[in-house]
């Protein structure tokens, strides 16, 4: 699929970037993006360093993975870097995908336009409820997901959102892939199984929460 | 503050959770609410253990922290255990939280009932755009950043979620903590530094998009 090609990158490095890497690469862009708006020219890996906090030698080694080489003494092109880093991490382009589950939190993914600027395209959304079956959220049709299978493959999407209630997660994940997507995006605390070739992103928003409960509630101790 | 005191566990156990045990036990509560759901009175290890993908000694190691015992050859209540993880974790106590930056993220969150039920209490927005300043989103109130620390200790808010552009994501920051915020959750990509007494939990949804974009395109090339 066209859409996934990165172009600019090395596909041989970009087969073995490792996770961490990957991980670390947004909070580079996050920054050169910062210095492209100040109209900086050119970063360090040295400055890079001080602003993530992460060391200059695993930040050269990171940015190693990308078509692009900094400058002695001068370092790398801002606008370069940042054009690469957007490339190589996949939000140049877009990916089509589809919302299983418009309640509270799939609405609230529908109505980001962050999500857009990211590379992701929602092109439809999928529910039960015959409320809102039918409707429309920021111009996104909301379908019945009996419908999935048809629509998935007419609209050529490639991603899906799950924002169901975690008791049907399972059996969404399920119907998703019958209807030919490759990659689940898993909102749900559950942990849906699937079979090799197809991709889980987990980001159960609400552990996160309990983490940062818990780490608040140890402060609070530590300070009596 | 007592919003932050989990009656029924054991503190000294508490204070010692290791951050795996505290990112795995959302995943035992979402099994077992569904059982609850399906009214099934018991359930063992070795049956989350199924459900989840974790080893039944580590599920068993993990509630031990939890103030609850299985018996033997029957396994643990549903409704205690569902209620025992949900108490440990902090989702039955209200947490007081402001959304900083009402833009596209965070009028989402505002919209998301489901943080409710997670604990998360959303009882203000700050931002600085003079058209939303003064509104509300589904009964939230939006006030200018300038009325941050006022509203903020009027509001006993402990959280604050930061969804405002990375390049301010620091200063925003910092004008959190003066505000006497000592949790924030932060969804931008910016690596927000902090003092040691001021939790960090980051939620960088776009970096879970391009781990995820970048598995489904190693995918595709595998399948040619």
């Amino acid at each position: 699929m066209s859409s996934h090609t990165n172009t600019g990158t090395q596909p041989s490095q970009h087969q073995q970037l490792p996770e961490p890497t990957l991980r670390r690469l947004p909070w580079y862009l996050a920054f050169v993006t910062t210095l492209k708006r100040e109209n900086q020219q050119y970063v360090s890996s040295t400055r890079i360093a001080a602003a993530v906090g992460v060391d200059a030698s695993q930040i050269a080694k990171d940015l190693s993975f990308l078509n692009i080489r900094g400058k002695t003494r001068i370092g790398y092109s801002v606008s370069q870097l940042e054009k690469e880093l957007r490339s190589f991490l996949g939000f140049s382009h877009h990916h089509n995908a589809v919302i299983v589950g418009a309640g509270s939190l799939g609405s609230a993914l529908m109505r980001d336009s962050g999500l857009h600027r990211y590379g992701l395209n929602i092109v439809a959304a999928f529910d039960i409820d015959p409320q809102i079956v039918g409707g429309e959220i920021c111009g996104i049709p909301i379908y019945h997901t009996d419908r999935m299978a048809d629509i998935c493959t007419d609209m050529e999407a490639s991603i899906a959102a799950v924002t169901v209630p975690v008791d049907s997660a399972q059996a969404v994940a399920d119907a998703i892939i019958d209807a030919g997507i490759r990659a689940i995006w898993n909102f749900t605390p559950c942990r849906i199984r699937v079979r090799d070739n197809v991709v889980v992103q987990n980001t159960s928003i609400y552990s996160h929460l309990a983490v940062m409960y818990n780490r608040l509630q140890l402060f609070d101790r530590n300070d009596k």
